[in-house]
């Protein structure tokens, strides 16, 4: 059989821009795995892991004109959001060398002997060591962010390691470009061409995570497809660690108090977020509790007028504009739904963004309208007005795992009038990342953030952006009664690599 | 369909000692589930779990005489191996009501913002939240400290999560006593009956991880039913985390010259190992690789010296005791494998330790040797003699992931001399624990431990044993932007409750 060819398509035209690649067979994942397995070693070392990165980011921030130049073209983001993207994923890279030194990813704990403990405490010294051969699925809506040097392949090799990456089939010659300037910085540093693999085509990608040689493996994209690698991931005889995003609504609440300060601002707010970017994002709010009445109503007029002068913008690929335009329709369709302005395609294959209204009485049993609970991806977003706090209260209790969930308050009820902190525990419960008086569109890359959540947010509860991804590609080895000699340096008595480690319950920075 | 009684027996006669219970009906499983998810929020508060949980302690203590009693009479592991086990349970829970005080393990991460980051930082403060009930399923072999009182239960409750536990059947009368005590030790501090609950029969368990309000699961036990439940967790509609350990080899590697100077040490400390608790451990060396020659004969023949001299013992069932003499007879049977101390059962149903030989090239390539790399549960131990490091290493090559990998050394190896580094650094990579001239028998309780390791040791990457055990029954949530007054103290500016945070990248203690 001839491997079918990989193709750059212009989602503007719809037209074949260029043959990229070739799908890969069996037998080339079976070469990019063990490429990567047989470069674990050059990882081992922390300083030229970090190094490799920071080359890494400068690499393809000198490279920015031309990356960003073959994003567009087969993205159609536009050269604005692509050059902020690129710079993110660049800060990223370093940020994740900045971790690699510091060492606390390691997270090092020792206890020295101690006799009287029941039962007795022998010298045990534990710290992370890196998993092995990670898979990672890029994105189709961040060609540089979630794709081949997106935040899952810097942080696979920030925990020391080797990555091989399913290019999206959106972006395939974005995705070559990015992988030569990463191989190029790998290079650099004396590290072999198999520390960053790269691979097309559906079927490789079920064979990449079904490889005994791959150890873990980092998704974000669609529940379907996401979870029917996770699904393979489970099924292997090994099974491995698969940290997938999937999807996510992005509930946002108005309260009633909240409409009343505010009714305005919130809508604008609101019509900025969920068009940002054609509505492309994994955190665009997708179901926006207001509340009836006038407040209400003036938050949905707010919105009405900025929608509608909200410019169309070219999708993905067509598949995904035809699946917007037929989801926007089926949902439209339903009993009781109002279309205050109208998301639709034109003769040009762009897609204007709009919105759907629903009494959240509809949402709170069981029945055909669950599928407004579902995403859709898009520029689009459904406003379910509420008559009582427990009516929305009812239908936040219904919603799968998001990676966001938000709410707006009033004055007093930021000064803790009033039942918003109740809110906030509820939107706990059903969020990795709860936002107060702002919009979940915009994910900052820092130590403390955390983009994940309950399923189908992420089949994981681990976090893919942020300090603590590392947590993801390594797993603890405690080492028992070891001599020094033979001690990793980072677990030896006077902390000779100066790491923050905890040492008989004390903390040693 | 009436629901089967749950006997206690006696495992030293065969017989029925009493009934303890009914098996659990799928209602049974809803209303202990339900009743533990209506309890999450009565262990919100910290200082309510720590006080709760060395309630749990003294109360355990308290009952040690008819604890112990009960357990002996259903497990035959004897007063003064149950009466330490009981001690091990009791210190565990102490050590975790000492970390959820400490709030390390909440993780909080606080960044302020800072608008020069590409993108912008906004406020963002993080720690880890419950993820709500857990499904504990106890193991036969520690009918306390892996059973209802035991890690599992101890650390998920430490969390803040409500636990069901799926009693094993070899101790039903143990399982429901020590229930008891649990709940009384929460309703002394004001918390429902549901932060515990208790189920028999293995329908019950499989209803059990399927539930939908289970939100994690914990294991010990087989490979089989392990996998079972693993991809029973998988299946869901939402996947919950599955952290099983189910079976581990625990390789040993004598080197040539550690047994040069040391054969007859060795062959008794192993001796004792493999034969501790009638070798019920999943720590048990279950395959050592020694020299052959002089010394590695001198390692064999004390081996042998103390192994024929060892009690027999009574197993913990007699499918057990019957699967041990038929697993032993299999391998016997291979060809080149010889057996200098038979393992035996007499007419009592007492088995008697014995160990296998077979020349480590046998094990070199896939065979039916395969059979010896597989954990045989009872006192029972394979001995591979290995020509050359090469051969040894190949053997190490091939096996699965392990709980621990032990190496012996000559005082020089341990000094550093000839390739020792090169032995841990291979044997990291094949378990959870590194051990060095010790026995990996005996787990000791300490921040520092390990108990897990690559599959089929875990099915995760997180500890059972140890201070790091409560990361597997939490998740992260991140608040953005959210007014001081609603933030969960814990995330507080000025640190109100005086947690280990980092704030701006600098630890704050």
């Amino acid at each position: 059989m001839t491997a079918r060819g990989v193709w750059s398509v212009d989602p503007r035209t719809g037209e074949r821009r260029e043959e990229v690649a070739a799908e890969a067979t069996a037998q080339d994942v079976d070469a990019a795995v063990r490429a990567a397995h047989a470069a674990r070693g050059s990882l081992a070392d922390r300083a030229v892991r970090a190094a490799f990165l920071r080359t890494a980011a400068a690499s393809l921030a000198g490279a920015e004109a031309s990356l960003v130049e073959a994003a567009d073209a087969e993205t159609a983001l536009g050269r604005i959001r692509l050059t902020g993207e690129l710079a993110r994923t660049c800060h990223q890279l370093r940020a994740f060398a900045d971790l690699v030194d510091e060492g606390s990813f390691l997270d090092v704990i020792i206890d020295r002997p101690d006799d009287t403990a029941v039962p007795p405490v022998p010298d045990l010294r534990r710290y992370r060591v890196p998993l092995g051969v990670v898979a990672v699925y890029a994105a189709s809506n961040f060609p540089f962010a979630f794709s081949v040097p997106g935040g899952d392949t810097a942080s696979a090799l920030a925990a020391g390691c080797p990555v091989v990456v399913k290019a999206h089939p959106d972006h395939p010659a974005t995705s070559e470009r990015v992988a030569a300037v990463l191989r190029g910085a790998a290079a650099a540093h004396g590290l072999p061409e198999g520390v960053i693999g790269l691979l097309h085509g559906f079927d490789a990608g079920v064979e990449l995570v079904r490889h005994p040689l791959v150890a873990a493996a980092g998704f974000t994209g669609s529940v379907r497809g996401g979870r029917a690698l996770f699904d393979a991931a489970a099924a292997r005889p090994a099974p491995i660690p698969f940290h997938g995003e999937l999807g996510s609504l992005n509930p946002v609440l108005v309260t009633r108090a909240a409409a009343g300060e505010r009714a305005e601002e919130i809508g604008a707010g609101l019509a900025a977020s969920m068009t940002l970017g054609t509505g492309q994002f994994c955190v665009k709010p997708g179901l926006v509790l207001v509340p009836d009445g006038a407040s209400g109503d003036g938050l949905v007029a707010a919105l009405a007028g900025q929608v509608s002068r909200a410019a169309p913008g070219v999708m993905l690929d067509r598949r995904m504009s035809d699946a917007f335009v037929a989801g926007v329709a089926e949902r439209a369709a339903l009993p009781g739904v109002g279309v205050p302005v109208p998301a639709e395609a034109d003769a040009e294959r762009r897609v204007s963004p709009g919105f759907l209204t629903v009494p959240a009485a509809r949402l709170t049993a069981a029945g055909p309208h669950d599928l407004l609970l579902e995403e859709c991806f898009g520029p689009v977003t459904v406003v379910a007005r509420y008559r009582g706090e427990d009516e929305a209260d009812a239908v936040l209790s219904r919603l799968p795992g998001n990676l966001t969930a938000t709410v707006h308050l009033s004055a007093g009820e930021a000064a803790g009038e009033g039942a918003a902190a109740d809110v906030l525990a509820r939107l706990t419960r059903i969020a990795g990342r709860v936002l107060v008086d702002g919009w979940p569109t915009g994910v900052a890359v820092a130590l403390a953030q955390h983009h994940g959540g309950p399923y189908p947010a992420s089949t994981s509860t681990s976090t893919s952006v942020g300090g603590t991804a590392l947590e993801r590609w390594t797993r603890p080895v405690a080492y028992q009664t070891t001599p020094p000699a033979l001690l990793p340096p980072e677990l030896r008595d006077g902390n000779p690599l100066g790491l923050p480690r905890r040492v008989d319950g004390r903390w040693e920075r």
